[in-house]
């Protein structure tokens, strides 16, 4: 795999459909690096492609996913997911032959039963998912160091074509990411419980506190350093994308939901009952992962 | 208050009970800009006592509570909350009129209960809260910036001497802090939304990866960038404190967590059934809070 990790990679027209934090990132990326012709961009609203354009990451911009795809080697979408299936559908008459679909979304399995189906013979689906973000949205929030450092995990459908699938992994080595492949399966699970379910659970507290009484809210942001704010942060990601995650991810964030409910109803009995020893072994258990976070360079 | 906020304030002698991430860090300040004439450092390990000294914030250190507050002017707790009580029978005997105990721990309705049954006649008690922190421990880990921009809540009793309320607020500003005074039932219940419900759902979920198969807990560490890394790093801070917290402010964040529950469950039922809107609704409102604490400085 060395070869393939320090091959350059070009190609002749990319098109990004959907211009937010992370298409932007990337459009900056191929910028940087030249490792396009031609960068096209797709949005729903023409003021999210002239921002693309006043940023100069966008070569042609459209709204029309079928005529962004026209003559494209490689077709990046980057909206919510929910979204996936129409665009597919609207631009596969236009798909080249050779052309490679990627994906950036955080759910991979409802890619593949979502866009699979409309792709013509010899156009190869590379659903992939770099796992980096911040809170912010939009082409004006990203950046091309984002990736740095970070993975980005590759789901190929079985019977991918492998060129395919070495391209867009060294397009995001190129990036700065560790590239891993896996099953798209494994990749849900295993997101379920790193991302999908932190964000809901985020969510969920900052939701709480909206509710509380007015005066005592004007207090939780007020003394949110005590650990509310790093949750509030969460919650400002962007909700359609993440409403588009949890419905497309749905047995695996149940799966995760249920065993996180089992464990926080026995810290709940524990307390309760002024059990000191469970709590304290609980909270001294949790300093392992965070040692391996750090270990990991991912802190 | 004005004048208050601007007038220097000096001490004679402060002992500083416990000396951790708090402890330190107030030490420094004391230190940095000559607030007290002597400082006495008490702890139960002689290693603790022995870095203390090696960092230049302890002109004199003992293990014993009684030794280190005779001839105090200030005495301020910084154990974990469970030891106040002992503490406060132990050094009783020893306080000198005059002086002032307070203290930093997050829970403050369980210091007026566990220490000022102990005071004698002519010592003031202010208990206060730093709302500041890092997720590391001991000694080694303060540093005297760490109160900038934050708020300092301090809970004196009705009755308690407003000279004393005045040196502990005094102390708190020239430590960079806001100070603010409210009812230690209120604090009690502000904190259990603001920091405690979110360590005790940090500390559940980080431990709930804990328990995941083996493999697939390599792999949570390995993707943890996208949301989990910030839960490992709340879920690192000191064990013993916050089960500490916890049994001591057991009805707060009782109910707390009862809304969140019944909150998380909501949302629960929405990604079970796909209903698409209540997700988006709740993810978008969350957004309002974000603000706030953007606003207030306090991200």
């Amino acid at each position: 795999m060395n070869d393939v990790a320090t091959a350059p990679v070009r190609f002749g027209k990319i098109a990004l459909i959907g211009i937010g934090l992370i298409g932007s990132s990337l459009a900056r990326v191929v910028r940087r690096d030249g490792l396009a012709e031609h960068i096209a961009v797709c949005a729903r609203s023409h003021g999210t492609l002239d921002t693309a354009r006043a940023l100069g990451i966008a070569d042609s911009t459209t709204t029309d996913p079928r005529q962004v795809v026209d003559g494209a080697d490689l077709v990046m979408l980057c909206t919510p997911l929910g979204a996936y299936g129409a665009i597919a559908e609207a631009m596969a008459p236009a798909l080249k032959p050779g052309c490679i679909v990627s994906d950036v979304g955080s759910v991979k399995q409802c890619v593949i039963q979502d866009v699979a189906p409309h792709l013509p013979e010899g156009v190869a689906l590379v659903p992939g998912h770099p796992v980096a973000g911040t809170e912010h949205s939009g082409p004006e929030a990203g950046f091309a160091e984002l990736f740095d450092g970070r993975f980005c995990i590759l789901t190929p459908p079985s019977g991918t074509a492998p060129e395919a699938v070495d391209r867009i992994a060294a397009l995001w080595r190129q990036a700065g990411m560790q590239v891993e492949i896996m099953a798209a399966q494994h990749h849900d699970r295993v997101l379920a419980i790193t991302s999908h379910l932190p964000h809901l659970i985020a969510y969920t507290i900052v939701g709480t506190a909206t509710d509380l009484e007015e005066h005592l809210k004007l207090e939780v942001v007020k003394f949110s350093a005590g650990g509310f704010r790093d949750f509030t942060r969460i919650a400002a990601s962007d909700p359609v994308m993440w409403r588009d995650i949890f419905l497309n991810n749905r047995d695996a964030v149940l799966e995760m939901l249920g065993r996180f409910s089992e464990d926080l109803t026995a810290l709940q009995r524990a307390i309760r009952w002024g059990e000191a020893e469970p709590l304290e072994d609980r909270f001294t258990r949790t300093r392992e992962i965070r040692r391996g976070v750090l270990a990991a360079k991912q802190a």
